[in-house]
């Protein structure tokens, strides 16, 4: 395993050698990660808290981490010798892999002596704003492909290759059946996909000799590229002729994919021709910058594709490739006392929730659908028996009364003094949870149009806090 | 060092053994990648190439390895046998990193038998998109700051550790100064910058006293955080106060960081305010969701910023967050005679070209300017003592002669027989190149608005070729 520990920004360190020197380094803090919301965030698919966890209880410096940092010359002796023995002791509460959540929430809190809260800071955002990031755009791109199975290709267009492993990953949280990066297959145990490229056909004298060549070596599950000279007058009739030869050994074809041109209109003609000789079991898979948006168009227009592989606007997000996730103090503690902390805004919705807090999911307990989630001091509880009073928390005449509701507390201990809690879980559990869990959402939550913002509110006893303490801070206070 | 020869996508695999099956995978192939232009892409800084040797050198498959591709059912034992022996055993030929290239440019070129040169594939994509990605960004973002300097603080936002790591890299070669990132300042040996965040801050009774432990334990270079409460009227009194503090101690201090807010405006107060408290030489640093544009807008507004931060939107290049390289079959070797290849489209400017090639630059000897790029076959050669003839690839009517020239080969042998020939140079010396090279540009080419578009010109003796291959695949001879 790499060590990662110094996965940080510098002024993690210049800020921990100055806790250090002030005796404060271990104060415990409380950390909370959270993103704020945009036009394309308004629901999220949580993962990346397994790197995390292994990032932590892994953390330690290495000799030659410490010889580095001596030779920048702006480290003691004494804080050195301190990091040396540094480890993460502290405690994390986070949700798990595969949920869904919403902006503001705390999907991840750390409470730790302050100088390892500083210090975890940088990675812990890296992992999990990259990995939600992709889970998200994958649960959206597998939603417009309703149903059908997706394909992760895009491990050559990824920023380096974590961003391919790691995205390969996520994407599968969020969705996708299989990823045609080996290394991530391996790592996972998730599916690998993939047949052949346009060099393959151009390697041979004609296409029809790779597609005999690539048949004889694959004959079971024989997928054939098909537009490397002229999908219809070459390649479609080139696969027909040789998914015959197959079946005249006794192998059943799998099918062909389409990887540029007009693919609604050429998977159409394909189809026909497949069906018309006598391949109606074959699929059509289609591939070449596609994305929810694309995927959606292609299926309105009545395209008979019946897997997607997508790359390049999957694996980088292509159009929000940052979550942009934060980590903020939500309070320190002194002689055993919680002392909230919250950073003050011109934006009111970028003032931040102060305290030690917990989450919680409502849901109704007729449908089964989420209602609303509600975020509350670490010490509440919700009562199932009492109708629950929810309202905005920024135009706080907005309020509903609901009665018959389940709750479920949303997070988990992930971390607890240092030590990991539980198990990781297999991929396919995180992305079948994923499922369960996103059909308790009312579809008005989750379309690609203007969906309708889900509610994200904060108990009386929360909100009366933040409004105390933001008074106070206006007048310089804080 | 991790073994990445797993990062590869399933199909170089399968065709692979497809090759191997035909007794075809150690025949030489000689594959091509370039990137193709947009609005965005009118030149590129190269990089990624001292990462992809040292992945080609350390390319073998573990045991692990072997076990898993075992696992997936589709690999026969001769061909995992072979692959437990394999290693790059290939050339590769590629543009120096930090060198300016253009679209349509083989910026590196694998001859090597079919197998390795499809089995790397996926892997040198992956370094060499994501690093001259962040490089070029990088190198807009520089120019857009003018000289000042520029440091990388996007880590947090990255996509995965890598992405953090080698994007440092990467926005090194593209002209920053620094980055954040302590990871990559030990492994690449750049210098690291940063210095407090909004929680030392916050985690103080007061601003004040924030700063003056900040100061205490940074006394020199002590650049402080201004604007968690209220950027004029609280944080930059209370710097100047602790930086008259430093000052009777008898140190200089730094200057201050504008984080959020109307950064012209501030800048310019804040400036007001530092040279009227007798601290002229102080620097202002801005951050916060900067690029080419906001730094280019912020200057015409005669914003008083010295250096720049520079996050999100440089890391992930975020308004194009892939680069989109390709690597494309040029030729196979038949008994030893070079077989050009070529892949068609409907799009003339897709169609590669064909054949083992070389690149040249020609500049101007009166103004050291370059005038044009130049692609030819790999066995032609310019001379510098007669007058060249250049003309647009498809507008071919577009021509120009050109005397008094000086000639450049651009590439340079990176791998020979499977082992990398020189030594990796310092991050240091790759940017000075890069700063020297891109000098030599007239501004008109890498302008922000609408730059004009740099010759990539084909030798007549491949225009032919590609000429007459275009023809006969169109009669479906390829």
């Amino acid at each position: 395993m790499r060590n990662l520990t110094l996965l940080t920004d510098l002024y993690q360190l210049t800020m921990g050698q100055g806790y250090f020197k002030e005796g404060r380094h271990e104060e415990l803090a409380v950390f909370d990660i959270f993103f704020r919301p945009n036009r394309l965030i308004t629901y999220s698919v949580a993962a990346g808290m397994e790197q995390a966890a292994e990032y932590l209880e892994n953390l330690h410096f290495d000799e030659e981490d410490l010889a580095y940092l001596r030779s920048l010359g702006i480290f003691t002796e004494d804080f050195l010798a301190y990091l040396r023995d540094l480890r993460f002791t502290g405690d994390v509460f986070a949700v798990r892999e595969g949920e869904i959540v919403f902006p503001y929430e705390p999907i991840l809190t750390v409470r730790a002596p302050m100088i390892q809260a500083q210090l975890v800071e940088t990675a812990l955002l890296t992992f999990i704003n990259h990995q939600t990031l992709i889970a998200s755009k994958a649960s959206k791109i597998c939603k417009a492909a309703a149903g059908d199975v997706v394909m992760e290709f895009g491990l050559r267009r990824a920023q380096g290759a974590d961003a391919g492993i790691y995205g390969a990953r996520a994407a599968v949280i969020g969705g996708c059946a299989s990823t045609s990066n080996v290394y991530a297959g391996k790592l996972f145990h998730v599916p690998v996909a993939g047949t052949m490229a346009h060099s393959w056909v151009m390697n041979f004298p004609s296409e029809l000799d790779a597609f005999r060549a690539y048949a004889e070596s694959f004959p079971d599950g024989c997928l054939l590229l098909v537009d490397t000279y002229d999908t219809l007058r070459s390649g479609v009739p080139h696969a027909i002729e040789v998914f015959k030869e197959l079946r005249a050994k006794g192998h059943e074809p799998k099918g062909i994919r389409l990887d540029s041109g007009d693919l609604a209109y050429l998977s159409k003609e394909a189809r026909k021709m497949l069906d018309k000789a006598g391949f109606p079991d074959t699929i059509i898979c289609a591939s070449g910058d596609l994305d929810e948006y694309s995927i959606r168009s292609l299926k309105e227009q009545g395209a008979k594709i019946d897997s997607w592989g997508v790359g390049t606007k999957l694996i980088t997000s292509a159009d929000l490739p940052a979550l942009g996730g934060v980590y903020k103090l939500a309070a320190v503690y002194e002689n055993g006392k919680e002392i909230p902390k919250i950073k003050l805004s011109d934006t009111t919705e970028k003032i931040t929730n102060p305290s030690f807090k917990e989450l919680y999911r409502i849901y109704d307990r007729d449908t089964d659908k989420a209602i609303a989630d509600y975020i509350t001091r670490a010490d509440e509880t919700v009562d199932e028996d009492k109708p629950l009073v929810l309202f905005h928390p920024v135009d706080t005449w907005k309020r509903m009364t609901v009665t018959n509701f389940r709750v479920r507390k949303l997070r988990e201990t992930l971390i607890s003094h240092g030590k990991r809690v539980g198990e990781p879980k297999p991929l396919s559990e995180i992305s079948a949870y994923r499922a369960e869990e996103f059909a308790r959402f009312w579809e008005e939550y989750t379309r690609q149009d203007m969906p309708h913002i889900y509610k994200v509110d904060l108990s009386p006893a929360l909100y009366t806090l933040k409004r105390e303490m933001v008074e106070k801070c206006g007048k310089g206070e804080s």
